[in-house]
């Protein structure tokens, strides 16, 4: 049974949603070593996501910003929270729908991911700087 | 301290959610040798789904397809990945929503979930083939 | 390599967003032993979640609460499932939309949250009692 934890900073991304499958996995040199196990990715932030989705096609990444500025929009008339600017509470919003971590089965010192998945980093912010990710793995 | 992992196809399921806790349970016989654990349900697909949600009136399971399939609607008109057909980017986005993996308490050899919970398969595409799994069962 | 498995009922919430961080970790003395590990924190019910978000402005938690108010609203006309009243069924919706379960890491005996991050219960239905909690903390 083994356990590894590595923290470290993403670089700065702009708004939008990117595929991140392999700066994740350059972090992170104890997945080589588990036969089978867990992967748990987690972002220190409450307005930025992590999430798995489908790897190929970048409109996909593209049609998912503009989902969810229509499902989450700005400047909704209801919002009290809005001296962080139009696009903070949207943050907020998003950051809990599509959620904070995801964890991943580990095979054979890889992650055992379907044919078209990968990790997205979904920035939610106008403005951010890179983003702090802590991964745990563990297995045997 | 134990770990298991199995990887098995469901049966192809309609379009809709679909209680499948016992499609589960009947794949990890590891499950019953673990006393206090965890177990991790993953789907290894984009455009699909896993969730926990009420386990007793069929009515609940329509509503959910009824209501996402407002929240997340077919042919909206900023969707650029549109060649796969009309349920392929709102599935994209459904199955970041409610995510692509669960992971469950064990306590004394089963699923320790509330009297009410279930777990679902969430199908998106109008025609898909039997969707991919993998649980890792970890204890003691 | 050490486990520990707590359930306990939390103090019934009015419906709406409420910070309960320090609620999970006075229950959960065995976090305090881990330096490297997870910590799964698990909600018994289909009709309320947990999610992180920020853990400052209370202004947040009621954006929260209206914002979900219009995504899942009450009454839709395709709702079938309406007998147990009008907050039940978008309850079951938001559950599934915010999820049942996070997992945080654990660095030397504490979360390892950001400094912004905070555990939310997020309670869907009017009237309510107090919520079963199981959370399972490992590691070493």
């Amino acid at each position: 049974m083994a356990w590894y934890q590595y923290s470290f900073r993403l670089p700065a991304f702009r708004r939008g949603f990117h595929l991140i499958t392999h700066h994740i996995e350059e972090q992170i040199p104890g997945l080589y070593e588990i036969k089978i196990g867990l992967a748990h990715i987690f972002i220190q932030h409450t307005s930025a996501s992590l999430t798995l989705n489908e790897n190929a096609d970048p409109t996909v990444r593209g049609d998912f910003e503009r989902h969810f500025n229509v499902m989450v929009p700005e400047n909704a008339p209801y919002y009290k929270h809005t001296y962080e600017g139009s696009d903070d509470m949207p943050a907020h919003i998003k950051a809990s729908l599509l959620g904070s971590s995801i964890t991943i089965p580990i095979t054979n010192g890889h992650f055992n991911l379907g044919t078209w998945q990968g990790v997205y980093l979904c920035e939610f912010r106008n403005h951010a700087s890179g983003r702090r990710i802590t991964v745990t793995v563990q297995g045997e």
